[in-house]
């Protein structure tokens, strides 16, 4: 049997969180150990990086930088949003990786992102069976939208969700201080799937949950909010309500695009701004309450001071066994989650065909949404409480995070 | 001598912050200590639950919750914004405390808070001392904006400032993560003085700073703004702009306020929202850049999960010491801070003149702030690094933070 050796890429792709490095810690640590695999290289920018030959010899790095990247948010190499267009339309990309792949011999691709980052992995893995080049080619999960398919839950929802929870609970208290009344909108992320909106539902278990939460997998009906949220106003004076970015009409328009027709008939001026603060302008001329409207804004998907250690872990593990799995022979995968039966949360790995992954969205079961249309059941508190469980946080120098440092040293060939 | 003792009453007043129970714990465990004390009460929502004769039992509360107060945010008992009027002009307030007061036997009365609450407990003090009631009326100091005169600091500044730079960081790589350009502005509260801004700062100890600050202690040039702005923008395609909510023309105008003819100037409609949106829609209009406004918004009052210790810590022994030197017969006074000469940060407690503090507002010098006006010196990272040590984290159950539960039982005659 010949042996199969060469050398690696792996690339970060589309929006970054807390936990996108851990995965890129995960597959560059393991890449580095495996003697099949000649060097190992980052790519600056997701596949942009590849197709202008800027990668990093991640050899070069120091291992404790390495290590820090498991704390540290954002996407370290640079991510990228760019589609590649089908082989059969126009094929320039694919050549020019091909080239890249030979001219460097990089025998394993590894690619770090969500819906879209699993169809461009498709794509090239597909493309590069379809041309004969000999290359293992691993997806790793990553969204905070945790909108993935086919697999249990996604690399970074946990960490997303345990700030966006901690937050919720900490505003509840904080809008709870005067006796007279108060409105609070949260605007939490998720275009599609209500996830991330959802989680604000595991302040609940402390009795420091929104009083409503409104998803993107139900039709935003304004009359519905608006009665829901004046109904709860006038008999508790304050109510908390979280709504998802996403949020849309049975038209099938966002919220936050009605905002200049909606704001024009109630205010006689146009109004750009987000959802909540849409939302906070219409319950304000309904009640005249003091309304705030709160976006978490980037801070969610960034807040690596306040991890899932069980989501950084398993960030981690996800991109040492995409490595593994490769190094074995498998390829055009992406490595998933698979929960254990029991009481006790365990999640397995498995692995999902890239066809099947790439551009399908998984949403949150209406069976999990109440009845009402404006909660979670305790099934979805009972899938996701264990995915927020203990505390990774960055090392603190001096009162601040102390994150990681690469030093990005371009690989020349 | 006749022993001099009676029962205490404390009240939390003006906006919450992460580090105002603390100084709670540190009354009410005190109080709850000395023989001369003989009952402790909480007034609900400060001045207002004495006028209305509600106030809670602090006995009947279990050690470990008032142990949790600590690292619990927002205003365990409630809190209030209320001004009372000089009693030359209307005394009514004052008779109802003075008669609640003697039919408790109060003889400590505790008030925490900022400006405006020190400007009421030292109303009372005066009103007190005029009638003749012998009370021991001692101002405790909280506010994140750190504006009180004649303290070093004010509890609840270093957590906020912790949040903020901790926050500031992670924004600051996340914006940085495409190789295209991006502008984001980060709206930090404070109305006059711009410490909270300021903390933006303390990032850039690690090159993870803004570009530019704009605080409220100099007038804000929305040319020179723009101007800064998009020279750092054509030279690096990355721009972090940290604002404070108070920035002000040099007309007096809040940048806030401008909105709505800002906006109809530049994009033929009105404009309602925060400082950063506006700004952002200003630069956005000018360069055309991806451009991202962030609000702080609650969340830099409230986020107990990351506070400084040294804040926390402070607090309480602001709360303790003010129940000491009451016993000891101190009155009139507000608790402060001292800083001591030397290389290493301490901190001593000394007490001001009620009269000397109320209403007096402290702003960062302008020898503080850099000479184009956009940015801090190294004297204020000296002042405040100190501040944001430590880490204080409230307990975590089952992923979530375990905040104090109070019991909350009215004290009866």
């Amino acid at each position: 049997m010949v042996k199969f050796e060469g050398a690696c890429i792996f690339g970060q792709s589309g929006g970054p969180t807390s936990a996108i490095n851990a995965s890129a810690a995960g597959v560059i640590q393991e890449a580095l150990k495996q003697e099949s695999i000649t060097a190992v290289y980052g790519a600056a920018h997701g596949i942009k990086g590849i197709l202008n030959e800027q990668f990093y010899d991640m050899s070069k790095e120091n291992n404790e930088e390495l290590n820090l990247l498991k704390t540290t948010p954002s996407s370290a190499l640079g991510s990228v949003r760019y589609k590649l267009k089908d082989s059969s339309v126009d094929d320039t990309d694919y050549k020019k990786l091909l080239e890249v792949f030979k001219k460097y011999n990089i025998r394993y691709f590894f690619y770090n992102g969500g819906n879209d980052s699993m169809d461009t992995c498709n794509k090239i893995s597909k493309y590069m069976q379809k041309v004969g080049y000999d290359c293992r080619v691993m997806g790793v999960p990553k969204t905070i939208d945790n909108d993935l398919y086919g697999t249990d839950h996604c690399p970074g929802y946990g960490s997303a969700a345990k700030y966006i929870a901690t937050s919720t609970m900490e505003v509840f208290l904080d809008a709870r201080v005067y006796d007279t009344g108060m409105i609070t909108i949260l605007e939490v992320m998720g275009r599609n799937a209500g996830w991330l909106t959802a989680s604000t539902a595991l302040a609940s278990k402390y009795d420091h949950g929104p009083d409503l939460i409104y998803l993107p997998e139900l039709d935003f009906d304004m009359e519905k909010f608006l009665q829901e949220t004046v109904s709860i106003y006038n008999k508790n004076k304050k109510v908390i309500v979280a709504v998802s970015e996403g949020a849309k009409t049975k038209d099938g328009a966002y919220i936050a695009e009605l905002g200049s027709n909606l704001s024009k008939d109630s205010f006689g001026h146009s109004q750009l701004g987000g959802t909540a603060s849409i939302l906070a302008n219409v319950v304000k001329k309904e009640t005249n309450a003091k309304v705030r409207a709160i976006e978490f804004s980037l801070l969610q998907r960034c807040a690596a001071h306040i991890s899932s250690l069980t989501d950084i872990n398993e960030s981690y593990l996800a991109g040492q066994m995409a490595v593994k799995y490769a190094v074995e022979g498998k390829t055009d995968q992406m490595v998933a989650f698979e929960r254990a039966e029991g009481s006790e949360y365990k999640c397995n790995i498995k692995l999902m065909n890239l066809t099947d992954v790439a551009n399908t969205e998984k949403k949150i079961p209406r069976e999990w949404i109440n009845d009402n249309g404006n909660n979670l059941t305790d099934d979805y508190i009972n899938y996701a409480l264990p995915l927020i469980q203990g505390e990774s946080r960055p090392p603190i120098v001096d009162g601040l995070p102390r994150f990681s440092k690469l030093k990005k040293i371009f690989a020349k060939m």
